[in-house]
């Protein structure tokens, strides 16, 4: 396998990049004309008076009648932004914007991008809660583990409206579905895998469970002090709940041990992988290695010893890319007017992009691309279809 | 005087007030296309941690190259909504879309309306304080007295963003406007006038501001328990700082004690004031009956006693609605990069407001009318010179 190129993009100059960006990325104004003194009475004074005391009255006229129905709230403190980690909120604004355009592009919803000025779990949980009423759903965004999922942990529980932290769940799905083509492709079953993970963070977590909902049985997942194991010390309560989750033979030690006969690496880690590693991987192995813009492993030694490989780059194959994902996912929910994203939803979107894809599927094409307008509507109906069950 | 209709108005039917509100009054899209990866990687990843590291480098930045130097945050938590009440934050949501939507319509600024779900002070002040980095400058909106006052100042201590409470603001501006132009109509100096005030909440303490800061000598101020004057018990801090400023000549009573030989009367109270009160009055006084729908006199009766009468009132001649202030005040403190809004700058937009309707003024038009094209830019630019002198 050589290193083919998806997309040939050329080089993104700082200039252009500034351009794009200039004044922000989104533009919010009035729905409908505002030109005379009727127009003004019927969205203002007085009319809008009607509306309040409808809502008043009966709570789901908000549903229809205000923004409530199809605005999402994109939220972040900033913390774990791209890969350039803790730059803070107004740093990770234009990332939040970004995410806005995109939800509005791929599933006609409206986004607010909101960056806040605290840390603490418990301010956060507050101060995002308060906010709920203005919104259909909630995409949290680069907030730092371990607090991304105590922070969705106890929103979920505490709203009765979607929350989501696309880091986790958004890469989780967009890799369950890449892994069950990735299977297909080389006649394999989930559940027959060896897999690796590297990483223990949000996207790692999250990769666990999804993986388990769909049938994995042998996960092995590296921190950067190695194997996670029930016999380690000190892991803390995500670790020790992974710990319990995963590598069912109960094997210790490094990158090698983790990767000797395994089928599937899965890289959410940052770092860099060499060849004397994968030489101890079970031939052709699937090789997912998503760190952005540097992936764990070389592409072009990923081809060389790769059955099937994916990256989260836009330049190369297989891009593992959360926007097939979260579009489609708050847009069906705010269909069903679902109260939360259950496992079943989420296995229900990977299974909706795999199934894209499924029908030209080879190692260079196991996931549609980022702009295949049938993605969203897809993963919506799967999504809707699942909430209602 | 008769009573003449500034505006024919047809009655507004419940269908086309709905119609108008379905699926919210605001469109949040993409500034730009988003067609192909090139778009996409300039957008989101991995273009756009090119931005992210600038304004880490320079928060400057942010002003130029996201949304936060032309975005308003209109805020709420749906306590005191319009004439309405206390009806909770989502049933307030109509509200402060509407506003977003002015904002755009008259200054071409970008508003996000947020409701909030939650009451005391402080987790009011620290909520908004944690969204500060999102935005230009905060629009409250709808907060109820007493409260409104402290959340306010909390906010202008704590923020280096303007943030204006426009309930109390605006309604002060554009009423010391209309107010400069009655007395111009009528020949008289503000600083002559005897000014009676009903209502001692958000609009009716802004107000006392205002004209005092505009060079009032004599103003009365009258809550539900009759004037306010410094030998009354259980004032509160706010009311006595209302005593302390206002009712110079120390009386004491009710409205007929208030009214005898005013010249001015601004109503931001609601209630119902009969014709043996008028009587009292000086003769021609200016009226402003600015409760909404139901002013605080009877308009045929107002027009019948007054010198200049004003009104809440979109069907009625001389406005006094708060769109003539707050999208130039917010545009031009923006553009100024004000870190708040000082009393300069309300009295330059008011000065502002008032200079437009100078040319034609009469009785029947001493306020722009708030479709008047030239009132926002006007504003914006006085606003702007006055923060930067």
């Amino acid at each position: 396998m050589s290193t083919p190129t998806a997309q040939s993009i050329q080089p993104l100059s700082r200039k252009e990049i500034f351009e794009a960006h200039e004044g922000g990325k989104l533009n919010i104004s009035s729905a409908r004309p505002l030109e005379n003194m009727r127009d003004l009475s019927i969205a203002y004074t007085p009319g809008v008076a009607t509306v309040c005391q409808a809502i008043a009255e009966d709570p789901a006229v908000a549903r229809t009648h205000t923004g409530v129905g199809n605005t999402i709230a994109v939220i972040s403190d900033g913390s774990a932004v791209l890969g350039l980690g803790d730059i803070g909120p107004q740093a990770s604004l234009p990332v939040m914007e970004g995410k806005a355009q995109l939800f509005n592009a791929f599933a006609g919803l409206k986004a607010v991008p909101l960056v806040l000025n605290i840390r603490e779990v418990d301010e956060l949980v507050d101060t995002i809660a308060a906010l709920a009423p203005s919104f259909g759903g909630i995409n949290l965004e680069d907030i730092s583990a371990p607090r991304c999922f105590e922070v969705e942990r106890k929103l979920i529980e505490r709203l009765d409206i979607p929350v989501m932290h696309d880091d986790q769940h958004g890469t989780a799905i967009v890799t369950l579905a890449a892994l069950r083509n990735a299977a297909k492709v080389l006649d394999r079953e989930i559940a027959d895998l060896r897999i690796v993970i590297s990483g223990a963070g949000a996207a790692g977590v999250a990769i666990v469970d999804m993986l388990l909902g769909a049938g994995a049985q042998d996960i092995v997942v590296l921190d950067s002090r190695g194997i996670i194991h029930e016999s380690r010390e000190n892991l803390g309560p995500v670790k020790e709940t992974l710990a319990a989750k995963t590598n069912p033979r109960g094997i210790t030690g490094g990158i090698n041990e983790a990767f000797t006969d395994a089928d599937t690496f899965i890289g959410v880690s940052g770092g860099n992988i060499g060849e004397e590693s994968l030489k101890l991987m079970a031939a052709k192995p699937i090789l997912f290695t998503l760190a952005n813009p540097t992936p764990e492993i070389d592409p072009e030694l990923s081809h060389r010893y790769g059955g099937v490989v994916a990256t989260g780059r836009s330049d190369l194959p297989n891009q593992i890319n959360n926007v097939l994902a979260f579009p489609g996912i708050f847009h069906g929910a705010l269909a069903a007017e679902a109260k939360s994203i259950t496992p079943e939803m989420k296995l229900a979107a990977a299974a909706a992009i795999a199934e894209i894809a499924a029908d030209d599927l080879n190692a260079g094409y196991i996931v549609p691309s980022p702009l295949d307008p049938r993605v969203a509507p897809a993963v919506s109906a799967a999504v809707k279809a699942a909430a209602q069950a």
